[in-house]
């Protein structure tokens, strides 16, 4: 049984911290890993300019709540449930994603948690594991399902590396040059296709 | 993170191979496990019984297709998927389960695939693993998920034992005596508050 796990932000929806930033008018919310490579600096970092400015969560559900999957996203996502099974893994919060899958039609979503407190205020943040993503991947495979991940960016690498087979979905162009085995897509047609159809190897190719 | 593990029959949609029993006019396909205990013989029973009638698999699926989910299933599986995370551990084929999993809007569905030749004559099964719900509990969990696990059935005690949490959901009364610790359901919105607000041992309660 093949099980394809996808990223979802990049993937199947916009960045949400890039639409919050948009939004609110703080570029500063725009950092990514690129920018801060330590995660947990860069969380700690956005936590402290929403406190600064007194965004709520309520607030930044309000702006995910205006968000839409990606053009093409949803009829791809459909299509490919129909045909195979798949779970998005992701390093978003749950808090975050709710709004973004009821128009994904309630996928199966693996990802992280923010602490809230009674007021709404983002207090923090829990990791449901460290590199989760490659986790599930593994733990799928310890299932006897066939495991086909995809991403776009350096987070996903671990589980595209640790799966039977992956494939990047409009990655920066220094990921494709750093990983030239990797097939890259950048339609959905095109990824539905190999992800329905790619022949699977019966080891993880890294 | 909360993760609900459903059993598919009995819990969601109807019994398949009975549905099938009665549409076909083949008694003898109303056996289950509780009447031949060993899977595997009680499979290759059912493959001979097809066999003989020349009952192939778009035979089935066409009964398949008239079955709808349970009265009142598909809201409850709807309103709990846009509450926490849902998969369904089952013991069906994939070639089964497909028109029902779009009557359920394509939730994630762990289970075993039928063999089948080129005329559609099935000529065996492959099992994913054995005792694969409860392996899927388990992997689940060292994800650091919160498993929850409800089943109507002897192939169900695995994965609810080894869940953080468990229900039973319209079992037979024998399992209902042989288990009396474990919660009973027979209406899905006690179910659906229970999978959403029930609290989470930290260890298997068994």
């Amino acid at each position: 049984m093949r099980l394809v796990c996808l990223d979802l932000e990049g993937v199947l929806v916009p960045e949400i911290w890039i639409s919050v930033a948009e939004v609110t008018g703080i570029p500063e919310l725009r950092l990514t890993t690129r920018d801060i490579p330590d995660y947990d600096e860069l969380m700690n970092h956005r936590l402290g300019i929403l406190d600064r400015e007194g965004i709520r969560l309520p607030d930044i559900q309000a702006v995910i709540e205006t968000l839409d999957p990606l053009p093409g996203a949803a009829p791809f996502f459909e299509a490919l449930r129909a045909r195979t099974q798949a779970v998005i893994l992701s390093d978003t919060f749950v808090q975050f994603a709710g709004p973004l899958m009821k128009k994904l039609r309630f996928p199966t979503l693996f990802c992280n948690e923010l602490l809230v407190d009674s007021e709404g205020k983002i207090t923090g943040y829990r990791l449901r594991q460290a590199d989760g993503k490659r986790h599930a991947v593994t733990a799928f495979r310890s299932l006897n399902l066939q495991v086909i991940a995809v991403g776009d960016s350096y987070n996903d690498l671990s589980m595209i590396r640790a799966a039977n087979a992956g494939a990047l979905f409009h990655p920066p162009d220094t990921i494709v040059a750093e990983h030239p085995d990797l097939p890259v897509f950048r339609d959905y047609d095109a990824l539905l296709s190999f992800l329905t159809s790619a022949p699977i190897h019966a080891e993880p190719h890294a």
